[in-house]
């Protein structure tokens, strides 16, 4: 047996009963409100096939997944020549099973599995940590927990709008007020890149729309340009992005704006002597024509919103430059801010048209929010919104002083049980300043002291550890204070 | 993207909802229990560093633990020479970090790391899945959850006696009501050995008798001879084991036996001409009294439960043949069997005086105990044990007719939410017969109706799903009937 001092392999935590209960308090509160909505809970292996693994996330993703090494001889099956070609090419030979990288891939692969038991449209939610084999810094784990819901099999904005009752629900269930949901729309990104008439990538585009946030305008604007982007496309990307205004003005604005970009839809398209309209072949000008879409399906989820009661559009922003990555997303795209405390997004998530189209089944549209539970941890542990009831410690402890004092307090012991009240005796009879050290690290609020004279009287000293009052109270009255 | 037909991993699983709600009602009865008594939660990692695990479980164990491969160019640092040496040889230069093999190892590792941060004596609990790659069969797997409650640093045998109270308060709470709490002690095993004057090895006979259940007295009375027990000691051996009697008595009656076999406790121990007593050592005989504290703390903690005013003895039975196989216990043991069900034990646990010596910490003498939830679950089904309230399922169902009834549901939606009722409103305008088969099938037992006459008259139609009946109710009169 080894005797090392040991450790923790890095980018793991250990979480301790404080920190276990305050995250419980984020995973219920979360919980409840998917509830609530009609999600219920799935759970997934952590261990999947590599084969439904790799080749989702991206060649850097696929470097991330945490791979297990096939047991027994693992090497039986490898000759010196497959050794001579390296890691990767060793890998197939030697690992079948990788830990799970998201909480998306993996609903996937159950769906499609499951697809013929599977009611639609199908609302499920899913809380379980995921593996990511990635640099551990401040704030990145290697093991970090996903909190997803997402509903598949209908394409109806409702989901999108109970999604923003859901968010705003969560947060403020935890105490968190001063936030901004994002909204945007797959298609309006899309509209944009047909505006600016650019013969560059849509998805170069949204890569470093992404980064607005990180790394500013210039930034964004001197990578487009190395991506074969012209100044003057950047400058009108930046105009449009910078339209100011209320929900509908920016919606309604922007809009506007790429009418008079694109053209408006038409019943007859004149087309000019190239054979294009207004710069476009016919297909392409449809195709552009289709992201107004966007702007419809937003002002859909507004009308939903309002009709839901939903009193807090203050926190609703519509925000052109949302991107949300190289995502899957195709529809409405969502992400969560909160403001005046130094943190990314908390919250993210959108509608997606092809979920399971990687496992061979077509057309399962669906949308879905992500929280970020480590993050709101942090956010919740700055504005101290953690409730005492957060820790779930013991009520009461008893006190032992010695063998008469311990054998009467057993029935006791049990009789607060009973009443549901979580108490301890101390195990053994030591000294009572350190019984007290006992109950003032593990916070627990009371002690119960039972010397020779509370067994004769039947009155029994309840000590109150935040305020160090002491009262004498009959067991019956201390239950009904403390089970209230 | 592969789009062959995805597959789970052997011997894990996927829970879907109806499981998932039934598993958490175990866990959460489990929990409730364990926080009653003062325990508190912990967490650790998924990985831990290879060198926690490796030796801590046996050779075979150290087979069944599931490697992770470095990652990133992980043949990096092996050579051609290295690779002829064998998987077992190579290990050590491409895998650093394991999955998690139980809840103990960690445990004692996360003890030893923050022993200066803990306040002892430490009651965690700890509910997290563990992996071994054992060959899957039915009801086994390569995933499960343990389910483990522990004090460390205190050797006070009231312990022991909130384990057994712990035990009875988690099945009952679970509806389950027939079933055995076997108690015995590792000193009584020990004392076992020395009476029979064997010269074979004492874990051959643990080994031997914890087979008893699966192969019978011949099984044992065959594998004991094999390890070079005579005949003679064998049979001296079942007639002990076979002591009838209540609690006290086989406790009393194998104690004189003992007496009989080894003697007294006494101050002069006369040597005979040989310089044996009894024909041991004095040494030898002084270890073997040692074992006497086995009887005695049995009967402790006996009196601690009556004292506890533990009501339901006829569950607790001493069983001198239950030994927990090769494990690290040092004192009392437990196991639990629900009576006329076939499935082996779904709880055990004991003490152990020194879960930290693999890594170097001294002297920490701990008991723990722990659930088997596959095979609570299990028993549950059989005995249909699972109240509906375990399915966390949506309660109310609204169908959605066309737009303007969808309209006329959406603030009502949030209502019921409000009221802290889990709704749904279906997301699509498609038959009727849908929706109802939808909620059918999710178990929904409410669908409101809204048609246009519900509309005019504000008496909203009700059907209970179970009955089949239907009422026409006011909103207030719903919230009213399922709030409560």
């Amino acid at each position: 047996m080894s005797k090392e001092k040991p450790s923790l392999p890095k980018g793991t935590r250990d979480f301790g009963p404080e920190v276990v209960g305050k995250r419980n308090y984020i995973f219920n509160t979360i919980k409840k409100t998917f509830q609530k909505f009609g999600f219920q809970p799935l759970e997934t292996p952590t261990m999947e096939n590599l084969s439904v693994l790799t080749g989702k996330y991206g060649d850097e993703g696929d470097q991330l997944i945490f791979k297990i090494l096939n047991s027994g001889d693992y090497l039986a099956k490898t000759t010196a020549s497959d050794l001579e070609q390296g890691s990767k090419h060793v890998l197939r030979k030697i690992s079948e099973k990788a830990l799970r990288y998201d909480l998306t891939v993996p609903f996937a692969r159950y769906v499609v599995m499951n697809r013929n038991e599977i009611t639609f449209p199908f609302k499920r939610y899913q809380i379980q940590p995921v593996w990511r084999a990635d640099r551990p810094q401040r704030g990145r784990y290697r093991e970090f927990y996903q909190c997803d819901a997402d509903v598949v099999g209908t394409k109806s904005l409702l989901c999108e709008a109970e999604i923003v009752l859901m968010i705003d629900e969560v947060l403020t269930s935890l105490g968190i007020s001063d936030f901004t949901i994002k909204i945007n729309h797959r298609k309006i990104l899309s509209g944009l890149f047909e505006t600016l008439r650019a013969q560059g990538s849509e998805t170069d585009l949204f890569v470093a729309i992404d980064k607005l946030d990180k790394i500013g305008q210039e930034g964004v604007s001197k990578e487009l340009q190395e991506k074969g982007y012209t100044p003057k496309m950047v400058d009108r990307l930046f105009t449009l992005l910078s339209i100011e205004g209320s929900f509908e003005e920016k919606l309604h604005n922007l809009e506007v704006a790429y009418k008079q970009a694109i053209g408006e839809p038409r019943d007859n398209i004149e087309l000019d002597e190239t054979g294009n309209y207004n710069g476009k072949t016919k297909v392409g000008f449809l195709r552009a024509l289709d992201n107004f879409v966007g702007f419809e399906q937003v002002k859909q989820v507004q009308d939903f919103l309002k009709n839901l009661n939903f009193k807090n559009f203050n926190r609703l922003e519509f925000d052109p430059t949302l991107a949300r990555g190289l995502s899957y997303y195709t529809g409405c795209i969502f992400e969560v801010k909160v403001n005046n405390v130094k943190m990314g997004s908390i919250s993210g998530g959108g509608r997606y048209d092809n979920l399971t189209g990687m496992f061979g089944l077509p057309d399962v549209s669906g949308v879905g929010i992500s929280f970020g539970v480590d993050r709101i941890y942090d956010v919740m542990e700055e504005l101290q919104l953690f409730p005492e009831s957060a820790q779930n410690s013991t009520q009461v402890l008893i006190a032992n002083f010695d063998r008469q004092s311990e054998t009467f307090a057993l029935p006791i012991l049990q009789q607060l049980r009973t009443a549901g009240i979580s108490t301890e005796l101390y195990p053994d009879q030591v000294k009572l300043g350190k019984q007290m050290t006992y109950a003032d690290q593990k916070k627990i609020p009371f002690v119960l002291l039972i010397g020779s004279k509370e067994i004769e009287t039947g009155h029994l000293k309840l000590k109150n550890m935040r305020t160090g009052e002491q009262e004498s109270l009959t067991l019956e009255e201390i239950i009904n204070r403390l089970a209230a």
